[in-house]
């Protein structure tokens, strides 16, 4: 069977409603429904990834790959490439979603050498280039990988050999270029190996600063060649490193300001990665927004019982609803978009397991933004937390405002302050919440 | 029995080597023996902290206490408070340590009312330093509990009630001068429930606002009063709170960075927070030396199967070794020492059991100290780390310091660089460590 | 104001359908509507437990109490148990639930002696048959608490000492014979401290052997004085001991085929219990289903990024939906029921927010039934799981389960199998779930 | 270079001492030194593994292998199982050590039929008991991999198709049949892929049977063929199954009582996949013991702050001391050894980095045994030990053993017996550990 038609059963994804009875219709995702004013498609800008969707090949630590995908038989050869590129393009058209991403590597022949490098990528983005006007698919954001190849054990900004650092941005520039000539939205930073092994190797500090000028050095080629897009970093706390530098958002903002970034860097933020961190998904939203760095999602869960990436699609209606939330109060998506970097299982072999595992996961995260602009839009969640906090906007908060420690403690004294505790009323809020979505 | 017997059966513990049978002796804490240059009571700087060793009576989330102190019978009156201070130095003095640490509510009668805590804080302080002088021992540090009472119970600098910020504030201010006046080293903030139980009821961003002007308004008012010590801020991710805000290290210094205090606070990093928040004890320290902010220890353990803060005291050599190499590298400590914040077992229920705990600490600390020194007199960990980072000094990584991505990128071209990789070496320092440990 | 007007402005809770806006009703929940055959009351058989509804003040490892309910001022007293009692009955009526559970010092003065215990239980049992007789509450089930008391510092049935040991027995005579009085559905044993919080002072292999022979002497006991509920162990791998002996489902298991039990115990198995194991609530009921040991529910959840027993309310209908599926699986319950072994938060210190906290629960419950019974009663992910597993019941999977190892691997070999793989189907069945649901 | 070449810089390993600066010299592995009455190679039994050690290429799920060992340019090639077999038995004989221990897969020639399999395997087992016969090198134990072929995708014994189970069922027979030709002292089975990903697809009841079935058909071969070595488990509680069978030794347990084979089949507990199971190693051991199913250890280390299995080189002393505690209180080896099953870095690529990682992981574990002697032979832990329960041997305890609940309630209300706490002494004996290891 040509690679061309492996998805030739499956017929363009189509909003059907709630009650349809076809598992591979849209009952939520309705791309020009209006939600809060803005279309469905223009909320959430969904983006299919080409590395777990179209290179994966259903390898994990105790096995090889599974999926005998056609284009997959010569994974490195020009043929393969080419083949890839046309069939995600196929794919995302039958999905019915505006955007793709992608890392160099997943597009191209391999290239070993500089040279072949340059070359087999230039090719790549020809093509790209070309499928993107034919389809009207556009670029989420790209990236490249420094972190598969070998000469990136060590890490490629935080290595301890120059040639290495070299050689990465030399990978860097040519993805930020193409991201640019592609008219990429964003582009990301995933430190796959920016972190260390063990400290006793590691000159932690080195590393830190390295990585440091790596970002701003980046940050000014964008301006130098007028790329307006967003530069994201994603941040995850380990695996494959035993520790990475960015590891939650908290750390890539202290990062940001330890190098002057924190107004020309935002985050890209991957459900699992939170998890793995010790965090919610909404959290790490959340934090993005109050500290003014949200840019992006990478759209996937985790096991709660397993300790690693499980890359797994979303398919909990309950986090997508706390998720959309936080991200309607962190301003909602500029440049950003839910990209899904998420695999299907190992077992799920078939052509349609990689729409079904697409499918549902964009109805998944469609029912979320409703259920969310159905909590703003009835308010009492925000108007409860206002009036939790009205105390500061008034009498003693605005005091306090205007005093320094001494001021704020003597006033507590002269009062004879005894403040009365107000239920925090989580249950409640809970049930709300079950109540409205 | 009265109080001020407890510990009379125990004698003064005093050094004797490693091959002595005394189980209530040092075998390697030596206090006026020089490592690097330095007396090890000069580098360790142990203090006994009131609250887990004197506070505490056993009790936990499935039962009340167990130890029945002498003192801890009306735990709440004067004269248990006063019974407690005396009962703490003759403690300190019989294990011949130089510091002490507390919380305003470890020492005091209990003080409902904001006159009533001024007073029974001031007795306790009066008396506090009188013991200091007819003994010796020295504060580390003070702090004040802004978590116990139930007015915190929603946060303190980050509570949505004015009213209760206020009574924060007037407590720290009390903590900050009785630390100031007791000559302190440092004055620390651990934010107990400095967080949110759920995102729901909390304005996330407004909380981590108070939370910067209220650490401002403490530096400021510590250079008002001409404290010289330091100001300290403990990280801990979680518990009580389901998520704290001084997660871990790298994000207390974005909080920092953030509110411009980078250069007048550090961090107190307790081992058992560290490896709650995902990080291996030296991790912490080593970021906190990365990161220039590097104050003190909470010496004590987690267990590693178990999800909360057990607070037990320190007894792998092993992990002290790796503490102590990096409290060195990070220029040991200036103000800081090690704290024993740590408990001893719920059914550790005798006086000595308290001897147990802190000379078998003690020991491993020293122990770790002396191996950690050995490994920097030998020369051979550092000098391989400087070996491999070596390029960066010279040829290519000195020119890549001069040059922009583009200067990089095309210098990797043109010398078609193709990176060698070499061995990591981490199982042959691993055991370098064992061999000189 | 006296205890028994606690709850006076509370409104009995009703059945009013999904979209009514009454917070303090039930939207799910329909006692007596029919589902897959028998009533919804019949199915959930709903229990509130004492300990954490009327027992716990709001106290945690960092601060004591918040909630100051009237019947807790003395709580140690005649009056309060008294007044605990008589509030208890009057929530749960007003709440309109079939079954409460109670231990032994939850409803009682506290004695101190055995004799006093034995008084002060009795006076409290006549009491909870006076009060049952009044409401028509029933008793899911009883228990003792064998680990609150500093005497259980060290276990119970496994302490190394055997006076504990015979003062156990003497609580769990009292509360099994009280539980037979009372008419209960199920005599619980949650081991709280039956386990160990070090190897090195811990004779394992006798503990083990003491726990089982207490076991059989309960089992023993309960035929003796014709008690015909179920007798269930809660599974729970740790805290507050390190490691507890009835780790997980699977462990209970092994434990009873060890003493010969596994016909006379079920487990009761708690959510928070579950994933504080590393397993899924779902999985413990399957795995109970499984090896024919399943009993019954203590509903509650943990915080997934929080590693100790939070034991909040249930409140993802997702979750719900799985286990109440796997409880349909394992046949339903049969003496057991949900119980809301769960607590309100810390700063919901309101008499309303206990009604929020079990409302909201008991819909989330309900809704996950009536979820569960659409995907059975759908029937495609029964089937679907039929036809994977078909083989086995034909040709090959027929010939297999009459040969010896050697035979089927000759078999093997003779056909030269080559087994083609099949999709697992894991997002088509996950996304039908999200369907039906 | 060729293969047979590529370790011919490493002098055979000696003994020479504590104070030896020799990096590849045993300081504490003297094999024929008598500690406890045995020699310590006997006691210790070490065993390198074939996969980790020969097969592993380096790669992780981030990228591809980086090791580029001679033998793996054409890994599936019979030139290359032949060279692979050939430098594992020079690397052993190097080392000196007396094991080995081998999956089918990585001794051999891929055979993707049935009779390719037979014939490619048994031109392995033909070399490798020549090899055996030169070297002097004995089998420690053979098992088949049933989880890296895709076929295994869903599992071997646990399979829903017969055919993946009869192929299980055939390579198990070979790999048993070889084990006992080559003397091996063990056969393993560790179900890699017996487990689930989702209870959805799977019938775990029917799973659990078969895989009962199959492990008794093993047993029944193994005396059919009069192989006298012992049947181990290896348990793991997930990875890279959402959910494995074999979680732990507990685990273990009631699954082989379930199916009657706890008096035929013993576990082999692996460190990394105990700490994965939220245990410690020295509990796997202890637990194994206290219900007679101790076999043998795959030693290797996690990483405390990772949640996958990280295989690496034992390098605690501290948990080896514990660990070798614990097996000889389980009465020491019988049939079972240390199987070094972990794996040098991803960047530790120099052939020396092989004898790195198991040169210190012999010593680590030796000095562990040396330690563990002290302890056992100072005999105050146990003798403490002895104490705290002695009051089962006497008076109050043995009256207990004789009554039943009743009796035994009776007697604790006629004496009114009130237990004396007494201290359970953890950081005392925590301190001894320290101070005699």
């Amino acid at each position: 069977m040509p690679a061309n038609d492996y998805f030739a059963a499956i017929q363009p994804i189509k909003f059907e409603g709630p009650e349809t009875e076809n598992e591979l219709a849209y009952r939520y995702y309705d791309k020009d429904r209006v939600v809060l004013g803005k279309r469905m498609e223009d909320h959430l800008r969904f983006a299919v990834c080409m590395w777990h969707t179209f290179c994966w090949q259903g390898s994990d630590v105790f096995g090889p790959g599974t999926f005998h995908r056609p284009w997959q038989a010569h994974a490195h050869s020009g043929e393969a490439a080419a083949a890839k590129r046309e069939i995600a393009f196929d794919f995302i058209k039958r999905l019915g979603v505006p955007f793709y991403a992608f890392h160099d590597v997943d597009v191209m022949e391999e290239g070993k050498t500089t040279a072949e490098y340059g070359r087999n990528f230039q090719t790549a983005v020809d093509h790209l280039e070309q499928l993107q006007v034919d389809s009207g698919v556009k670029l989420l954001w790209g990236t490249a990988n420094l972190f598969s190849d070998p000469r990136y054990m060590a890490g490629a900004a935080t290595s301890p050999f120059p040639e290495v650092y070299a050689w990465g941005a030399m990978q860097v520039r040519a993805a930020l270029e193409a991201t640019h000539r592609l008219g990429g939205a964003n582009y990301v930073l995933w430190g796959g190996r920016e972190g260390y092994e063990t400290l006793h190797n590691t000159d932690l500090k080195r590393e830190l600063d390295n990585f440091g000028r790596f970002l701003s050095l980046v940050v000014e080629h964008k301006h130098k060649i007028g790329f307006t897009g967003t530069i994201l970093i994603e941040p995850k706390p380990f695996e494959p490193t035993k520790h990475q530098y960015d590891f939650d958002t908290a750390t890539v903002y202290g990062f940001l300001k330890r190098y002057g970034l924190e107004d020309e860097v935002k985050v890209n933020i991957e459900a699992n990665h939170a998890t793995l961190a010790s965090h919610t998904f909404e959290h790490e939203i959340a934090t993005a927004g109050a500290l003014g760095i949200f840019g992006s999602i990478d759209a996937n869960r985790g096991d709660p019982q397993n300790g690693w990436d499980t890359d797994q699609f979303p398919n909990s209606v309950e986090e997508l609803t706390l998720a959309n939330l936080e991200i309607i109060r962190a301003g909602g998506f500029t440049t950003g978009g839910f990209n899904f970097d998420a695999k299907v299982r190992r077992q799920s072999i078939d052509a349609e397991d990689l729409f079904h595992g697409h499918v549902g996961a964009i109805d998944v995260v469609a029912k979320g933004l409703l259920n969310a602009a159905r909590l703003i839009e009835d308010g009492r969640i925000d108007q409860w937390k206002a009036e939790r906090y009205a105390g500061w906007n008034e009498g003693l908060g605005q005091e306090i405002a205007g005093l320094d420690l001494a001021g704020i403690a003597d006033l507590a004294i002269e009062r004879d302050l005894d403040p009365k505790p107000r239920s925090g009323r989580q249950e409640r809020i809970e049930n709300l919440i079950n109540r409205l979505a």
